[in-house]
C-alpha cells in the first residue's frame, strides 16, 4: 500500500523562535487533500553517562511546559550545523560537574512524528569523569541527581521518570546490566 | 534550589486546531523574565498489545512531519474527557485487527517536555484477540504488522524502530522477557 502523504502547500504560522510552525496543505494517498499542523524543530541530543561508581548522571529542571520540574539525563539543541556527538558531550560538561571523553551513538527517535520533526540523538558517554568546575548560563537552572541501575529501576516503576529521552536512555542501560 | 517558572502573560499563537501555540512571558527563579513557546496537546494513549502467538501488533503509517512512514505501536490522540484507558483499546481495535479485553497501565511519559505538555498514556492489553472485521476511517492510511520478540530485538538494534513510545513500550515488553 502506498502511504505517501504530500506537501500541497505550506502557510508559515510562526517562525521567529528555534521552533517553527506550519499549517501545510496536504495529499492523501487516495488523493483527497487534508491539512497538518507541523512543529519544525532544529534536532537535539542526549547522553547516557555512567559514572565510574556505575551511577547515571541525571538533571532535575523546570520544565515550562508539563508545570513540573522533571528528572532526565543531560540534553539539549542542536546548534545550527553542529555534529549531535558534540552536542551531547557539550550539554553534560555545561548541565553537570561530569564531561566524557567521547560519546557513541545508541539510536535516534522521534519524539512526537504526530506533529513534529524532531529527532532526539541519543549517546552514550564514554570514560566519565568528575569535574570541579561547573559554569552554567546564568538563566539555567540544573540540579545534578546521581543513581544506581536499582535506583532507576525503582524510579521507572514508579514513574518518577517520565520523560520520553530519559526511559529510552535508561532502559537501554538496564537491558545491558542484565 | 528553587526551580519553579512562573507565568506572567501568555498569547495565543494558534489555536485553531488540537494543538495550540502559545508564547509565554516567564518569571525565572532568580527573578529574571524569559519566553518560552509552548505546545499544547490534549494528550494521548498508546497500547503494547502481544497475540496469542507472542508477536507484537504494530502499524505502520506515513508521519508528514518525519517524511516517512514509521512503525509504531498502535495509538491516538485523546478525545475531550475521554479515559485514556477506554482510548488505547479504542485505538487498537480502529487502527488494527486486533482488539483486547481491557488493559493495564504500565507508564505514562511527556514526549518533548522542552516545550509541549503532551503526555502519553502506554497500556499493556490484556486478552488480546484477533478481530475479523477491521473498519479504518476512509481517509486513514495504516498497515498492521507482527513482529516476535526477536524481530524487535533486531529493529531497535537497526533502529528501523525510531519513535519514542514505541521504543519505551517495547523496551519495557523485552525487559519482561529475559
Amino acid at each position: 500500500m502506498d502511504l505517501t502523504e504530500t506537501q500541497i502547500s505550506s502557510t508559515a504560522i510562526h517562525d521567529a523562535s528555534f521552533l517553527k510552525v506550519y499549517q501545510d496543505q496536504i495529499r492523501l494517498p487516495n488523493g483527497n487533500s487534508s491539512q497538518r499542523l507541523v512543529i519544525r524543530h532544529p534536532g537535539a541530543a542526549c547522553v547516557l553517562a555512567i559514572t565510574p561508581e556505575n551511577q547515571v548522571v541525571l538533571v532535575r529542571q523546570w520544565r515550562y511546559a508539563t508545570g513540573q520540574a522533571l528528572l532526565e539525563i543531560p540534553a539539549g539543541k542542536l546548534d545550527e550545523g553542529e555534529d549531535p556527538a558534540q552536542c551531547a558531550l557539550r550539554e553534560l560538561a555545561e548541565e553537570t560537574p561530569y564531561s566524557a571523553e567521547r560519546v557513541e551513538k545508541i539510536l535516534h527517535f522521534y519524539s512526537a512524528p504526530g506533529f513534529c520533526d524532531e529527532v532526539l540523538h541519543v549517546y552514550r558517554a564514554i570514560n566519565v569523569q568528575a569535574n570541579s568546575t561547573l559554569q552554567p548560563d546564568a538563566d539555567e537552572f540544573v540540579e545534578t541527581v546521581l543513581y544506581s541501575a536499582e535506583q532507576v529501576r525503582q524510579a521507572i516503576a514508579n514513574n518518577e521518570i517520565c520523560d520520553a529521552k530519559t526511559l529510552i536512555a535508561l532502559q537501554t542501560w538496564l537491558m545491558g546490566q542484565s
